[in-house]
């Protein structure tokens, strides 16, 4: 029979088995899809699909693995592929609540636990994180790189920007006069002077200035608008500059460098690199192309008071690592950092603990930070009225989110809970090091610069990324 | 040839197509479990795979279907199955922060927003949840059905269980002096008054007792180990009972019904349940198998003092719904509400909040939250000094968590934020209505619990659920 002749031929037979491997390929496909799913929906004490920290290997470059799927339609691995690019979900690990502490699985044959110190932020303590040795070689490749003055005094910068302004004083007198009474408190002029040139005001300071330029005749301690139109705009910073200023009046008093941590970099950043990826569960693609490490050196005396490591998201807020791929102009920027980990490379003699005034606090409101002439923010004299304080303690790391989930698995609002700073540092010296991880709140222009990075990468070679030109020259930071 | 012919031949024909046809089962079966996982890690606003509510539809009786996968290996499907019966994840929606609105899909053609009222507990409130119609009729049938007091007063319940209690004066004065100072603050005692016979214990009380009793001569408002043991065991609710007291001196001033809402219920019932269902995302055979509809009524001058709907847990703690299928003695029992919705039925005239008198407090203390004379729980006295409060609205549901994640998927820690209480009726009289959600916190003990009430529903019809039989008779809850 030709019919059975045919169906017994060697090219049927090869059809056939071309149509079963298919499958199996297919099946395989599947599985592996399941995998990555699941093991994002996994408990953090599993450990993760990642290489083992400390063996240097490369995490895949390609488009960013779905953390959760987009849709609940099944679809083909085309279609998932596409959507991925646009649409993956970050993991973010729960707190549970204070004191909860839940194991983590960060190297062989060794248990991390991860201890849950506040809910807002959400704020993990993981004890020896990097062992002694890590430690001081990082401190070691930092002096090899060399520090500059984290901050610079403002005798030194231009004050075109703040003289060009074009804003009149019953403007800015309205900006300022936060409860509309007509005076402008203590607080409401605290509040706003960081916006200045890195100096950090104190209500001392500013009685001083008052006594000094005779702004306040009626010795009342407020600034009618009769009395502010009498200021000249930049009295304050003109006042400060001619009186001169020390660095323990600065906002950040610290030496720092950049350690890049890319592909080539040293093996201990590299391992360091890896043990974030698999402590914060966020893909390694964006960890990779976030901020190289940034090493810290507190000197006696050092501080740095308490801020955010990353601004409120507008609307026309950009991304100071996307901004290459973001269209048109961005009146806004900030650092965009998703993740702060910060690790203590030494035990500090006396002070410089970590101090989050406001953590867990019922509510947040930047006003109330300042209190009958106490500013909460300031680390030289109110750490120990924060919430909670941090004792630093060699290879300890501390790790936080300092912006909220968008409740779609992506980056939302700023978490302004996550006001932090460093104590005055009271005996020896102070060495940390922070990573951050660098996400923008669109998640689109986060896929367009992964894509762009990574083709970036491919043409030019590691150490040509875009993220370590971008960061290269910023050493200062107001 | 002889091998060319077996190859050819009819027999491996049909084997090679079993072989395809079970790759082809294979996927789908792995696309099924895809679209499951998937589903239940997806956003809260997209609509889920119940059937719309209002159409009666019964949900499917067969075990848990997991929400997440418990394992990152792939499994087949009857491991699937088999692990779901003891590992199947919990979806716990997310708060993000205090005012977040997110839509969830409840009813057709109909937005609803869930905004976020705490983080501690977590708790959302969604207006228009029920229409004024069913309001209404939820009343109708309450009333139809008969409610009775909540709470009966101390003097018709037998004391024999404290009289027998062999405990000596020592190790109860130990157990009350919670600062081990050796004395019994106000506090020590009012906190641990509660424990006794649904008499609400007020400051003013314990001084009327102390002078009626000459309990202390000292007159210093402190109780000395010497001045305890002069006192009788019983000696306040002797007092109390002798002296007679007010429905207004009780810890809840109420009637209330149960209206059961499984299969076969009155159609609103029914639609409230999957409307619930919808809400929480909690397997429906869990959902199915809890409490009844519990209908509240407070006249004017009704109150509940500050109280958790469910208790901690401890490693002996069973819970009341799962202790028919729980094997040996079980010397602590508690509800084990995992959730609570609350529904108001109507428009109070005046008062008659909820109060949650801790919620994002940043920390928790029994004992701090008296103060001063000034007791938080106090729902006659102190609602205005709640950190929230919730006015009753018609048709408005409240949802939280009585118990925090385990960060497995599963119940966890009681939330002691959760304390929440009805302020009194000041005009006109309140109703509202509860909805549990009952969860075992050993989830081998729920599963076990699920077979065992799915198997005895198929076999005596849904009427004599074990649930609705173990809580006919709880009317009285002290």
């Amino acid at each position: 029979m030709s019919q059975k002749d045919s169906v017994c031929s060697r090219s049927y037979f090869v059809v056939v088995m071309v149509f079963v491997h298919v499958y199996i390929l297919n099946v395989m496909a599947l599985l592996l899809y399941v995998y990555y799913t699941s093991e994002s929906a996994h408990s953090p004490t599993d450990s993760g699909a990642l290489p083992p920290s400390g063996q240097g290997a490369a995490p895949p470059q390609g488009p960013l693995v779905p953390s959760q799927p987009p849709s609940p339609e099944p679809v083909s691995q085309q279609q998932q592929q596409q959507q991925a690019m646009v649409l993956g979900r970050l993991r973010r690990l729960e707190g549970i609540k204070v004191g909860h502490k839940q194991k983590v699985d960060l190297v062989p044959n060794k248990i991390h636990y991860l201890k849950t110190l506040s809910l807002k932020p959400l704020l993990f303590e993981i004890a020896n994180f990097l062992s002694e040795e890590e430690c001081k070689l990082v401190i070691h490749l930092a002096k090899l790189k060399g520090l500059q003055e984290s901050q610079i005094t403002p005798s030194d910068i231009q004050q075109e920007a703040i003289d060009e302004m074009d804003i009149s004083k019953e403007e800015i007198f309205n900006l300022l006069d936060y409860n509309q009474d007509g005076q402008l408190q203590m607080k409401e002029v605290l509040t706003h002077t960081r916006f200045g040139d890195g100096v950090w005001i104190t209500p001392e300071n500013i009685r001083e200035i008052y006594t000094g330029l005779e702004a306040d005749p009626d010795g009342n301690g407020l600034l009618s608008l009769e009395e502010f139109k009498q200021l000249n705009t930049n009295a304050f910073q003109t006042y400060l500059r001619q009186r001169g200023v020390q660095k323990s009046e600065l906002v950040r008093n610290s030496k720092h460098t950049w350690l890049y941590q890319g592909e080539g970099a040293h093996q201990i950043l590299r391992t360091i690199r890896h043990r974030v990826i698999r402590l914060t569960k966020l893909p390694p693609e964006i960890v990779e192309h976030s901020e190289p490490l940034q090493v810290v050196k507190y000197d006696q005396g050092g501080h740095y008071h308490a801020h955010h490591d990353s601004g409120p998201i507008y609307a026309e807020t950009s991304c100071f690592h996307t901004k290459l791929v973001a269209n048109g102009s961005t009146p806004l920027e900030t650092s965009c950092r998703y993740v702060t980990v910060l690790f203590y490379l030494n035990n500090v003699s006396g002070g410089g603990e970590t101090a989050f005034p406001v953590a867990d606090n019922r509510t947040y409101d930047e006003l109330s930070l300042i209190q009958n002439d106490v500013d909460l923010r300031d680390t030289r004299r109110n750490c120990d009225r924060a919430n909670l304080l941090v004792k630093p303690l060699q290879g300890t790391a501390l790790f936080w989110y300092n912006y909220l989930s968008d409740g779609e698995g992506w980056v939302g609002e700023q978490d302004e809970y996550s006001l932090h700073g460093g104590c005055v540092v009271t005996k020896g010296t102070k060495w940390i090091a922070n990573n951050w991880i660098n996400i923008d709140p669109d998640a689109q222009r986060q896929n367009q610069f992964q894509q762009a990075v990574s083709k970036y990468t491919n043409e030019e070679g590691p150490a040509e990324w875009a993220v370590d030109n971008i960061y290269k020259d910023l050493h200062v930071e107001l």
